[in-house]
């Protein structure tokens, strides 16, 4: 008898071997005196048939059930031509068994493992270890592994060195809420665990590294998202003495790489780039899915003068009146239909959804009375409208326009099928501003983060213009779904200092809490810049998944729990006695 | 010009070429209106000279300073045969500079970026990103990111899955103590950060995917040693249907490719292997560094009679007699000599050493007058003695014996010189007791962990002789660290009842603390096992240092505090409360 034989391996040239099986029952069949079990292991499903001939084994097979873990003997043989199964990739045989002996049992499992599954996802998330047998999700996993290793192998090649940064660190205000953990050495006083590494990585490249990497996990306290969870993990990147350029186009070659090794898909380079000024303005939006087009047209030099009131007061205070043309459908939207599409972009902040249709030459709907004939003509041309077009028009401030046309864009591209989805559109966003303000605190905030360098040319505006000052930054952006992005970064104490003032640091503030990094700045800090694209949510688009849960092997449910092993939960007095705190009554 | 090219690579076959460097100023020599900079990049160092020639160029050069980053343009020359410098990989060449700029000045650092340092750790610590720049320091990240990269691409092709398991997870009262992280979400609940995937990556042999590996970050709360850390890395694998044998020999091979690929050493398999029994008997250790002799000896047999109270009460109370025989050493150690040995011994809980020197056919010392001739001739016989030998005596109860002695032979080794350092020993120990009595607590602990499968055999004693019951369980030795160990795991859930029975659980605190194992165990668990190998202490072996921190890019203090960022420290009073948690006053 030879070594173990994965299942899912065996084809017709190993018929007549005598071979040995381990794995699960997934269905126990009785027909006519012999027993069929399909049986799983991690490569696959194999049919096994109990006979008459071999009495103990067929004994044995009567008392298995699903899930039971089993050893089975047997002679692989060609299956009849009318039972092959063209569904299955070992359907042309099936293996006689000879012997077979329960290594485990299993109770009654409380949903079948099956790739198609309708389980509530919290009975799954219980029973992870159950839902993960299922073959969509061992598919997953499988690719989540040679997707980090095909990373790992570029990087090593490219000379980066695979480098851990600390867990347990220092909390800073910035960004998303720290998650925090007491010190029992030093009572009173907390690590942080890191949203991410980017202190650390640029203080590699201060140890004179130059290249580094780090599949690296990272925390953030927030509100849970559909597409958020308080752990995740992202391919961590930081160098020195590269151009922004040269950084994007060693990453393009990475995500190349990638696509080709896991899903055989070639991609062009370079990758298309977009400013983020043009991707707002074209897409409503700073992640744009290009794999269809419906984009937005500005109207607002047309209307300026409208005698419908909320498009000429959009423009007059200073906003702007945008329209899709959704080529075609204005037969197929009926006023309810159209409701419903402002009611969706009412969650945006659009405070409603004018609409026109093209019909018999002419502009019909409730607004057509105030459009003139010059206005109609402006429309007409600058929508490329038809006969038969459907013109949905919002019209406020500029930042409502581009989210709710942004949102409804993507949302009719969905539902009217004009996306294709075999494509894998990349796109670079650059040219991101470096600041944005937050008018109820009224201050300005980093973009990105405090490290970000701005453009050159745009210093000299940081006290004067801060708004208009760009970042030397980019986002990469697949199907709509942000990827990552990076930065170079400041590694002048002057400019990083300069930087902390317009984000409204005191000299001492800033000290407190980034002194360590200010020092270092000092001491010969070389030029350098990075990146970090999301590991769970590249996984998420190259294997169709729609939810980040199912990329992470033991993920958190939407309140940062896991029914699995019911984390968080109490603790004991004594444990919160050693770390000097207690809970608040 | 060309592309930038590393300092550390320019030979003479690029003499004559034009080429750009981007560095560090590792030093600058002024001499006869010249000036010589070594440029120092993450490849190494190459001399770079600045001549009258080029008369800009050597402006800016008198600028500069240690640590400085420059940017220099220049060309490639043949040192003069006199001015060769053997100890720099560059050193028959040099670049005449022809254009320079500073990227970055640098203060001048606290310390010189030197080979060799005597300077104090907390300093360097504070200032790690100049400490990291040191050449040693750099060879040892270097090194650590080879060994990961060669053990990934071994378990890669072995057919391992890469998988992450979670940080925030639940807390459970075994072992040493956990990080807890308060949550935000679930008031008055806590994540606990893991001490290691165990549970995790059982739960991923559940859930059928039968290969998986992890480099993996684990915490522990614990007062800090010399060599621990509260965060730590481990390889961590884990397989199901494979038995200890088959986990052992891949484990064997793995560190036999890292060997060979990392520091070009070959090892020989298949590694010995040896019983915890025999290990502790010969060495009075549970990883014996087995690159030298100086075993114990035990004499009880010889001396349960005898005149020496000591002896014969240690030995009468259940306790032993061993001695070290210090081959020739007799004339070199002192009555003082032997008294610092005493203090020595005492801190493992000896009450006294006694020594005997053999001399001219004599035993000589303290109490040679109660050793009788035949008791000298066992003596003798047993420690195959000779002229000259020293013999070092411990009497004392079996654990204190060992201990003691097994401390007094490793130092001794070191001290005399026994040791061949050029030797990488291995051995793995097998064979463990499953259980350990803890006296003070009257009740008896898991060696390893609850879930460590015992002998097959042992199992019905577990009941009746909980002490003699083995554990399916394996350390790897190298050198006398412990690199880490495993076992085969306990899969049917009647097993892990009574495991916990024995352990003095309630099947209610069994539940609380392990249900989601317990109701895992049910539902057709695979056999499974697996091992976790410590990569902070394989790198710290494989590089030579003598010192976990060294291999720790940013690593914490003995009393667990990061000089550099000042973690842990002080948070708000918002953040407390958002946590609903506050301090102990």
């Amino acid at each position: 008898m030879s070594e173990r034989v994965l299942a899912g391996t065996i084809r017709e040239t190993d018929v007549e071997k005598s071979i040995l099986l381990k794995g699960w029952v997934q269905k126990r069949r009785d027909l006519g005196g012999l027993i069929f079990i399909d049986l799983r292991d991690r490569s696959g499903v194999v049919q096994v048939v109990f006979n008459p001939n071999h009495e103990e084994a067929l004994a044995v097979a009567e008392t298995v059930r699903s899930e039971y873990v089993i050893e089975v003997k047997g002679q692989v043989i060609l299956r009849d031509e009318n039972t092959i199964n063209p569904l299955m990739e070992t359907g042309k045989v099936e293996v006689i068994a000879t012997e077979v002996s329960v290594l485990n049992k299993s109770n009654n499992p409380p949903f079948l493992i099956q790739d198609e599954t309708d389980v509530a996802e919290d009975l799954r998330l219980k029973y992870r270890y159950l839902d993960l047998r299922r073959s969509p999700l061992q598919e997953t996993f499988k690719k989540r592994h040679q997707i980090t290793q095909v990373v790992r192998n570029f990087l090593n090649d490219e000379g980066f060195l695979e480098m851990e940064t600390p867990i347990l660190t220092k909390s800073t205000p910035e960004g998303a809420r720290d998650y925090l953990v007491p010190s029992r050495v030093h009572p009173g006083e907390f690590y942080a665990l890191p949203q991410s590494p980017q202190l650390f990585k640029q203080l590699i490249m201060m140890s004179g590294f130059e290249k580094y990497y780090q599949i690296a996990r990272c925390f953030r306290d927030e509100d849970l998202r559909a597409d958020r969870q308080p752990e995740f993990t992202q391919i961590d990147i930081e160098t020195s003495f590269l151009t922004s350029d040269e950084i994007m186009t060693m990453t393009e070659r990475m995500m190349q790489k990638v696509l080709k090794e896991v899903n055989n898909v070639d991609i062009e380079l370079p990758l298309p780039r977009m400013k983020y000024q043009e991707a707002m303005e074209r897409f409503g939006s700073d992640k744009p899915d290009t794999r269809f087009g419906l984009e937005l047209i500005e109207v607002s030099t047309v209307l300026a003068n409208s005698d419908f009131k909320v498009f000429q007061g959009a423009i007059a205070s200073g906003g702007k009146v945008c329209l899709l043309n959704v080529k075609g459908e204005a037969a197929n939207f009926s006023r309810k239909d159209i409701d419903k599409l402002t009611e969706f972009v009412n969650v945006y902040g659009a405070k409603g959804l004018a609409w026109l249709k093209v019909e018999a030459n002419e502009l019909k709907g409730p607004i057509a009375k105030f459009i003139t004939e010059e206005e109609k003509k402006g429309i007409l041309e600058s929508a490329a409208a038809e006969e038969g077009d459907l013109l949905l028009f919002v019209a406020d401030k500029t930042s409502v326009v581009y989210d709710s046309l942004g949102a409804l864009r993507l949302k009719l591209g969905k539902e009217l099928g004009l996306i294709d989805e075999s494509k894998y559109n990349f796109l670079w966003i650059t040219d991101w501003p470096l600041l944005e303000y937050d008018e109820e605190l009224g201050r300005y905030f980093a973009a990105h983060h405090p490290f970000t360098m701005p453009f050159e040319e745009d210093i000299e505006k940081l006290e004067t213009d801060p708004a208009s000052v760009r970042a030397n930054a980019y986002d990469l952006v697949l199907n709509g779904y942000e990827l990552g992005g990076g930065s170079l970064r400041i590694y002048k104490r002057e400019q990083q200092d300069e930087m902390f003032k317009v984000l409204g640091f005191t000299r001492e503030e800033a000290e407190e809490q980034f002194g360590f990094l200010l020092d270092a700045l000092e001491y010969g800090a070389p030029p350098h810049g990075g990146i970090a694209l999301g590991l769970d949510r590249i996984v998420m688009l190259l294997t169709g998944r729609s939810n980040l849960r199912d990329t992470i092997l033991f993920p958190k449910t939407a309140s940062a729990s896991d029914p699995l092993t019911d984390a968080p939960s109490e603790v004991s007095e004594a444990q919160l006695t050693e770390l000097s705190i207690h809970l608040n009554s």
